[in-house]
């Protein structure tokens, strides 16, 4: 047996940055109180999931007070904790502009930064007479793969939208990605669609676990969060999935299922490889 | 509107060859009767699965007493037939060596063969106390990827385990295949773990439709298949799904669906190809 113990905190977000740090401090100390080893946070965890907001809310990360709060509990706890995303400010000192990420930050229990994924593929949605919403027009886009080597496990993140497409989750797991964590907010129009099956699938491909974190549903925000924070074992099997509302649960990872499934159905060493290719560029 | 109908034929396949032919015929005639533009047989649909039998029921093509009656009928009755798949014998005159395929041949409304598909990835399972089947033992695998241009649309063919492999539907859907068709045949413990949900995934990754038929359940056979013969849209959602038994059903597919949605979440339009790539080799 080979136990990771995680936390899916599904929080409140509100449009009141202290107050979101807050509610994340809150939710990382009870994770640790119920044995967690790692607390993964929503994706914009400390800021609503808004254009303007994330020009409002945007922070350099050597700068930021809502991960320099967290390092230190991180820190003071010891625990890990994967802080879903914040709005990133980028400053150009040479020419003076500016550019803004949607950036998760792995920060291990000694309260330092692992690494970083910035969001790799935007979120521009235009489904009629249902949902709009283009995140192009504020953020823009990271070009790297990410694999944080924590002691316990190497885990691969992409954020929300990251997920629809095979080849991110796909490539890290053939680079060794264990866990592939996702903190994301779908909507009430693509969450009951599409959030599941995603899960599923990228943990049945690539015979791996999967994970995501969403901000529980606000009805009164202007984007509304589909909630379900949920995790999938390598077999694709649903093996926890919350609601709509505020809510921490403990997912219990076994690293030993991964080579077990492996075993049964080798389908990672069935490709063709001879035939076809799937490769960063 | 873009319709083709489209029957899933899931019959029974016994050990007798010549009933399986009747059936199919059967099942082809009935599928024109109810309006199909296109017939889809099982997988192995003339041979029960096992691999004593592929050797014992293997043809050529060229003078496969199976095929040679379905274009007839396929010309008679003017339908398209997908026939699921034959145990297909390769004699090799230079060497008089043999080899077996798991072959797919795609039979148009005139009786002329327009391609065929040979099982790309061979299914070698060994879930401990459950299942346990080795088709490398007996088959080789094809090397081939297969797109059937049609009058009424572009259809990529896999066969079964062909689906659990992301990188083939992802380069058919790349080169415009709009429908993926995976004659398959999982059994009673991957088929509820994993057969919804590859259907699923693939038809949402690509934004394309993706159909499986599979023979029905014989509780006496050997290996005994899962039945479910699927439909799913570009969407991701199930439009039709079959249950263990013998059965015939027409689904209706929409080609214009494709365009619809690729224009609300444009997931193969974001695809980063700046970042990484997939292609045949």
């Amino acid at each position: 047996m080979n136990i990771i113990k995680i936390a899916l905190c599904q929080m409140n977000v509100v449009d009141n940055k202290e107050k979101n740090i807050k509610k994340a401090i809150q939710m990382i100390k009870e994770s640790k109180k119920q044995g967690a080893d790692l607390a993964v946070l929503p994706e914009m965890f400390n800021c609503p999931y808004e254009n303007e907001k994330f020009i409002e809310y945007a922070e350099e990360i050597e700068n930021s007070e809502s991960l320099k709060e967290i390092a230190k509990l991180a820190k003071e706890e010891s625990i890990h904790v994967l802080a879903g995303s914040i709005p990133e400010l980028e400053i150009n000192n040479l020419n003076n502009s500016k550019a803004i990420y949607n950036t998760s930050v792995f920060i291990d229990n000694n309260g330092k930064f692992l690494g970083k994924h910035r969001k790799m593929h935007l979120f521009d949605i235009d489904v009629k007479d249902k949902i709009y919403f283009k995140e192009s027009d504020t953020l823009s886009a990271g070009c790297e793969f990410t694999i944080i080597k924590t002691d316990f496990a190497r885990i691969g993140i992409g954020i929300c939208y990251d997920i629809r497409f095979l080849e991110l989750s796909r490539i890290m797991a053939l680079n060794g990605a264990e866990i592939l964590i996702f903190p994301g907010a779908f909507n009430l129009t693509t969450g009951p669609a599409h959030w599941e099956t995603l899960f599923k699938s990228r943990a049945l491909d690539n015979q791996v676990y999967t994970i995501g974190v969403a901000p529980a549903l606000d009805k009164d925000a202007n984007y509304n969060s589909f909630g379900h924070s949920i995790a999938v074992n390598p077999w694709g099997n649903v093996i926890e999935e919350l609601d709509y509302d505020e809510d921490l649960r403990i997912v219990k990872v076994d690293l030993d299922e991964i080579e077990k499934i492996r075993e049964e159905i080798p389908v990672l060493k069935n490709r063709r490889t001879d035939l076809y290719e799937i490769k960063e560029k």
